[in-house]
């Protein structure tokens, strides 16, 4: 059976030793934010992470939900009080502005906390998520109108919400979506249209759900500049602004896939549903990308998550099952073998899941902390700076931290041998739950694209050269410390792979944009690679600063230590075969006919 | 919905023009392999496994095995009917024998054939599978009696046969196994204790179940050196040899795995039944291996074989699905988008699995050579380098063809997008069939032991050097052609790699052997990637030869050429990142305490 503790020292360590979070404790949210508090509040997320969600995961798995005749859904046993203790800890609300009946805390804590939850059991923690896309898109785009109609109860979790985008025939492509909005004289429409993979979608969790659909209003303009964005809630509110009417959508059927089992994703119909435009007309998409980013830090996270807890139970699984003996002689020589981990071929997996977890947990809240900064910070160039920053990393963040998620679910699952393919053993749930990361909110050659094409060359290259900026220093400022000179050395190294890729870029793509293309998914991952490094970097100087200090978290410190080598020696080299293939272009991968696939 | 159309083209390259098979015609059931028989009988096996085998594919993963409460299991619909056309074809005896009703035809051939039908079900093909290993052992180790008696009812498919080797608490290290074997007056052995994960268990496709069972006779001394190999039939036979009494056999349950839904993956209980020894007395770790070595190449076979079904629905898929525009401009400017094959990712991302596929089907029928030639040449310094080179190659079959195979289906997978997530498309069936192979036979950490510990220094080294002298002396022998000079200098460059490794091995594994452990897994695939290198190399001598002789083919020749070029550029060059993993030792792996995982 899997276990689950969530890593609440290791949390504080990056919150509080490597990202200093004190150091912003002049943004709104932040004064809070004190080491006490953080310990206080990573304390109650890991309780109800560890009792609450995680001993409903492997059950909701196999259980899966359940569509009625007449259109009703019903999650999993036990996810309804869940979710309700959830709402009730106040979880749901935590970083929305207090105006709207939120907490005011930081995006970065609401990350830190994410993660345990969506590690003890992904599916469950959608629900809540896919609210939380929702309500940044009315933050964002709403009139003071529908703020004040929707938000108090989706905040409060009372009210749910959905992002309804996908058509059976369009995803990437937004632009060839039909569903269809009709004006009305009252200056309503009505939405008519099948969209799919609608995560959350329908169940009986909240008393109402909160659709935000994209649909093109009658004579619009073709393609991604005619697309207008949609409130859609399943009940219409009434007079007194509770859940009243249903509306002219329902779920059509509940996909059967690989994973999340335990998420109701849908096939929704809108037929003539009343819907309310939200931002201005044809606009939509700039509206939807609000939720999206917000979402691809979201599944970013899930990719950390899913690899935390896979590493936790293969980790134990590894101290328990004995078999064999170590190559250096019996280690336990009173039992019949010793536990695999003696074996170093199982620590190096291990090492290899863990170095990507921890350095993954900073990159997340490193992340969220720009997105802090830029949203909250009083002065305009930080806020532009953090911005870039995020900017940059929200398709990094989600593509690689997904990409190696899954992997590290796998090999996770390969220390259990044959018992890894056991359903009841629950690795198999993890590779299959982490699957579905690599796909959704844009998969992952999206993200890649959306890097190479549009990110790195925005703004003359702003972004790029300021993230590059942050970590050329870093290199430079701890050069002289003997200490640090190996990380810092292999960091640097990666640094220049990675500028010399980007260099690359410059000089080839423009005149032969699929150059981009062939390289784009591997400089996403060189990308990865060096913003971990990076993260590897600042967190050993951090456990060098700590121990020089006294700290009494030392065997925790000198582990931090012994894992940065392990990433730095085993997995920053990466950078220079990505630089190699990168360099080689699209010659060969565009010289195919099609029909000759 | 997948498509499967089986690579008889590519099959008949490796075989005629890259393997030269026709050179092999003096060994016993080569004669008959003509290039038009070999056509004939790659066609016919093609035939069975795109109208037979594949539409029962999605089907029988959907509807999986059921065991009803006497213990009596049933495949999925139409599995015996397809079973039974493939017994009818005569594909169960292809390369056995002729004295026990096989063909005697080349095991290469029942590799290439085989290729196909696990393409087009694995989980149906595993049947007949496992059949094989254990004819493998009752001819190499049973008495002539034992061969009379089961062996022409096995290969003629009326009966199956399975390895009964796992149990709950040991796997890898049989030594610990407990099922104990007393002898009694008449010669025989009362057989008791629980097997787990025994594929194509019971089933009611044949009318015996063969099982071949490793236990412990009472009184043998501990560990492997104790365990003997027992014949089980499901049905004792009578005095005429036909099924008689029911042994005392008996599926407890049947597993809920993540994937090969069609395979009837049992728990076996053992309750006193009739076993006959097999060989001698504490030798059946040595007989199991015959099946087991056996049974590597042909899991091996599966990691090709499902990479290569996921491969052709992804390409198909790719050419068919419309989103987005060419970044040079539409490319289908008559329809609202293109086709998503003109994108760069998309097309690297193809030809990375199908450049692993050609190669590795290319490696699959070179070892399976080896195999023949072993077997059956009428040398013995031929049979004694094709042994060696065979005992390198079998855990790099099996491991390194399944993590890439693996591998490659989640990529074919992410082809579809969020489509590829739901069951209904078929492409999730493929990653968890494929999970399977990477865990089974010997997971593939214990493959990298096999070869790191045992296979690298027997003999002093010999089958290593023998292997590398073959690649070398290929590089060599084609240096001065300047149109092969390309991939023969990038193979010479990985060759280099992996002896720097292996010597790196020698002078540092000995004094401590963590060191060999913790580089193992990078070691197998180093070698594997010199190994798939070499076929790529052989292929592209091969098809620039049938260039320049006019061969029709002009097209599939240009296109493998292309191929070569693009697992030069890109696949190749990884060697450098496993040889630097490598040679960084131990040392960060084997420095925290197990309790600090």
């Amino acid at each position: 059976m899997p276990v689950y503790k969530a890593p609440v020292e290791d949390t504080l360590f990056v919150l509080n030793d490597v990202l200093g979070i004190e150091k912003y404790n002049n943004l709104p949210g932040f004064a809070d934010a004190t080491p006490d508090m953080l310990d206080a509040i990573a304390g109650e997320a890991a309780k109800i992470s560890e009792e609450v969600f995680f001993p409903l995961n492997l059950s909701g798995d196999q259980e899966g939900c359940t569509r009625r005749d007449d259109g009703s859904v019903t999650p999993p046993k036990g996810f309804k009080q869940a979710y309700d203790k959830y709402c009730e800890g106040g979880w749901s609300g935590l970083s929305v502005p207090e105006a709207f009946g939120g907490q005011g805390l930081p995006y970065v804590l609401h990350s830190a906390v994410g993660e345990y939850m969506s590690s003890a059991n992904m599916a469950l923690m959608m629900y809540p998520g896919l609210t939380n896309g929702a309500i940044a898109a009315i933050l964002v785009h709403g009139s003071d109108a529908q703020k004040a109609a929707y938000l108090p109860n989706m905040v409060s979790g009372v009210w749910s919400g959905t992002m309804n985008l996908t058509e059976p025939h369009c995803g990437t492509d937004l632009g060839l979506l039909r569903t269809k909005a009709v004006p009305q004289p009252d200056g309503t429409y009505r939405i008519s249209g099948q969209k799919i993979f609608i995560s959350a979608g329908e169940h009986d969790m909240t008393e109402n759900i909160i659709h935000l659909v994209l649909a093109r209003i009658e004579g619009a303009p073709e393609g991604t500049k005619g697309i207008s964005l949609f409130i859609v809630p399943k009940f219409v509110l009434d007079a007194d602004g509770r859940p009243g009417t249903r509306n002219g959508v329902s779920c059509g059927a509940i996909e059967r896939k690989m994973g999340i089992h335990g998420n109701a994703t849908c096939v929704i119909n809108h037929d003539e549903a009343t819907g309310y435009l939200i931002g201005a007309e044809n606009r939509g998409l700039a509206a939807m990308f609000v939720m999206m980013n917000e979402a691809r830090l979201g599944v970013g996270l899930q990719g950390l998550a899913v690899s935390e807890a896979a590493y936790q139970s293969a980790a134990h699984y590894a101290r328990e099952r004995i078999q064999g003996r170590s190559l250096t002689g019996p280690k336990a020589p009173d039992r019949q073998a010793d536990p695999i981990i003696v074996h170093a071929d199982v620590r190096r997996t291990l090492l290899q899941i863990r170095a990507i977890n921890e350095a993954g947990r900073a990159f997340l809240l490193y992340t969220a902390l720009q997105s802090d900064i830029a949203h909250r910070s009083p002065d305009a160039a930080e806020r532009q700076k953090a911005e870039d920053i995020l900017s940059i990393m929200t398709p990094i963040l989600k593509g690689v931290m997904t990409d190696r998620g899954f992997d590290n679910a796998v090999q996770a699952q390969q220390m259990f041998g044959g018992h890894g393919y056991i359903e009841e053993n629950g690795m198999s749930q993890y590779v299959r739950d982490a699957r579905i990361a690599m796909l959704y909110e844009g998969a992952n050659g999206v993200q890649a694209m959306d890097l190479v094409g549009r990110k790195l060359a925005a703004n003359g290259g702003r972004a790029v050269m300021a993230t590059f900026k942050e970590i050329g220093d870093f290199c430079e400022e701890n050069r002289a410390d003997e200490r640090l000179s190996s990380f810092t050395k292999a960091l640097k190294k990666g640094l220049n792979d990675l500028q010399a890729a980007t260099m690359w870029f410059m000089g080839n793509a423009m005149a032969k944009p699929d150059n981009a293309g062939a390289g784009a998914t591997d400089y996403m991952h060189l990308f990865g690679l060096v913003v971990l490094g990076f993260m590897w970097g600042k967190s050993a100087k951090a456990a060098r600063e700590r121990l020089d200090a006294g700290d009494a978290r030392n065997d925790f410190l000198n582990n931090k230590l012994v894992t940065a080598r392990f990433f730095m020696e085993r997995i920053m080299p990466e950078t220079a075969l990505r630089k190699a293939r990168i360099e080689t272009g699209a010659d060969s991968v565009m010289a195919l006919d099609a029909e000759a696939f």
